[in-house]
């Protein structure tokens, strides 16, 4: 079999463990204190964090359940005897407090005796159930006020650590892809591919894979959401391939399209206009630049091909500790882009019959332009 | 490398596709009349299902993504066009609504002008925020309810088609890990082994893990909730199994212990009891006990051997369609075990140094006993 790289410019280099930084206690301090600073600001003097990824981002505790509440000087973590020790040697500027009775009693109960007259909560985060339970259980006169998304916010701009944690993910899912390539074969099933891109990333050094790896061939790819199947790949098929491993807590997310066979012109061109929309969307990547302009950047390039009716999702998202976070790319969004931030730029075209065509890399906005994280080769096709 | 297997009567035969068994149309429209016998009695006219689970458990609709409104003779599902032709496929005994601007407040706007009075929703399932905007969408003067745990109650008790379907899942368990156990030696590292055991699980026809699968080996094991990492296994070693994978939507769970070695008396001992306080406990499952019963036969079994101590958690959980459901096995637990409930059994004891031996099974409750889904060995080691 013989692979036929067309442009792409990604070296792609074996993962060094040099590369490697921890985020330090020091930068869980100063995002506790970004998030005291704007807390001061909209007059929370107490934030209950229940979002476990919140938790982690604050403190660094990576157990499976913690319940963190912050005040203007101390903050405290409930966690139940499984944690206790984890807690103590991760959690960064707070006192973990052991529950063995349930940690969102345990932190009501703490709240009901506390004395405190006010208390935000995450309402995109706490059920119903959970914060009628709470309510209950402190008791007394204290106030629940919605604290918004806070957090979520603060997590749109990147430190250095987890700029790094984000590298090292799109680099091990660009050489993970690279390495499954080979094995792009006629009669070799989608589940196989997805399964052999998954071992990849584990036993290069990911924690796992952020989101269902996703290979669609044929038809199949008309669905931008296709689940992989049993379904085998056949010559003079598109397969699209939408991956992303998990490093130290941060995801990366990619998608390639790979042809089966000699393509003939039609599927070139199409092929042409999504790396062309692509590339035109990645290079408006600035900080001074808004998430609706960008989307705008990708549909206008399509749209000279025709083919704007035919992409039919938005240009891209956030990454970071979740592979859907802030901001959105899409149709008219006015938020700024801003200089650390992490985003998918992933324009596509879905036909009915033929498939689907879509190339998506992961972005760090950067002062003096974008930085693309997943650097594997665009726009090539196996012939068998 | 020899493998001894003392004791375990299982045969680890192929899967066979002839064995498999879709769930029919029938079986989720006699699901829905439960629920609505339940809804009834309980004088609840409309039921919101925003739990994604309860949704598929309904209707059989596999989306990522969908809202399900039940009423006394009908029923509605809100998708976006991603899942329109989809659900129309797969969604049994309801209406397919798509909705272009986010379905909870589609639903919502049909609420509101509905003319509905009252409508109960999933409290331990929808967030607050989720309920705000609800709330604010619907308008007017409808009444919202929490409904409890209606569906999780039904789920408890599976048909033939979810029986069927949990046989698969536990057998493929058994056979990956059989499969694996060759490559169990010093020198491979946790990370390895868990990657492959996933990768087996897909390539045998898994649609994958039901959770990270743990490999704890040593004094990790001691931690009953360590996650697998690139320590290297060594002789002299236990380590811990924790695996299961998910057939049809529907997960088993299963661990095994495993030494690296020629065990001394002591090991030999504290591995004997744990087999026997698990199969102890497996034998008393029935329709006629409770819960709590099962994990103090558990726990009268380790009392011995003077082990209670260091069995720090409880006997088991149910499973299905997630691998925590109803009832839990706990000390005191008074809910009965029900024929066609499906529940793990997995004492286990811990110790600082020496790490942990945890044996579990996943068992269906029959008229007539017990039915073990996880038909591996027990009670082995490795000879490197």
């Amino acid at each position: 079999m013989e692979l036929l790289f067309k442009g792409g410019d990604a070296s792609l280099l074996p993962l060094s463990t040099s590369m490697r930084h921890e985020d330090t206690s020091s930068s869980f301090r100063a995002r506790q204190d970004r998030l005291r600073a704007l807390m001061e600001t909209h007059r929370l003097p107490l934030l209950l964090v229940t979002h476990l990824v919140n938790v982690r981002y604050l403190t660094g505790f990576t157990g499976s359940a913690g319940i963190l509440l912050l005040g203007p000087r101390e903050g405290w973590l409930w966690v139940d005897p499984r944690y206790t020790l984890q807690a103590g040697e991760q959690a960064v500027g707070v006192e973990v407090i052991e529950e063995k009775k349930g940690i969102l009693p345990g932190a009501a109960k703490w709240l009901g005796k506390s004395g405190a007259r006010e208390v935000a909560f995450e309402a995109s985060n706490l059920t119903c159930e959970q914060f009628d339970r709470l309510r209950e259980k402190v008791g007394g006169e204290i106030q629940f006020k919605p604290a918004g998304d806070l957090i979520e916010e603060l997590r749109v701009v990147k430190d250095r650590g987890e700029i790094e944690a984000m590298r090292r993910a799109g680099k091990l899912t660009a050489v993970v892809f690279a390495e499954v390539l080979p094995h792009v074969r006629p009669g070799v099933e989608e589940n196989e591919l997805a399964a052999e891109i998954e071992f990849k990333m584990r036993t290069r050094g990911a924690e796992g894979a952020a989101f269902g790896t996703i290979v669609a061939s044929g038809a199949r790819g008309a669905f931008p959401h296709a689940r992989p199947s049993s379904k085998a790949l056949q010559q003079g098929e598109l397969v699209i391939f939408d991956l992303g491993a998990i490093v130290d807590g941060y995801a990366a997310d990619m998608t390639r399209t790979v042809y089966l066979g000699q393509p003939n012109r039609r599927v070139q061109s199409l092929y042409a206009a999504v790396v062309k929309a692509q590339e035109g969307a990645v290079r408006e990547v600035q900080d001074t630049v808004t998430a609706g302009e960008i989307d705008s950047a990708a549909r206008r390039i399509l749209a000279r091909y025709r083919l704007s009716r035919f992409f039919t999702h938005s240009t891209g998202h956030g990454v970071g500790l979740e592979v859907h976070e802030r901001p959105r790319l899409g149709k008219g969004e006015t938020t700024c882009l801003r200089s650390g931030s992490v985003v998918t730029i992933e324009p596509g075209v879905y036909m009915k019959g033929l498939g689907g065509i879509r190339i998506e890399d992961t972005v760090l906005v950067c002062p003096q332009g974008p930085e693309v994280l997943t650097p594997a080769p665009k726009d090539y096709w196996v012939i068998g």
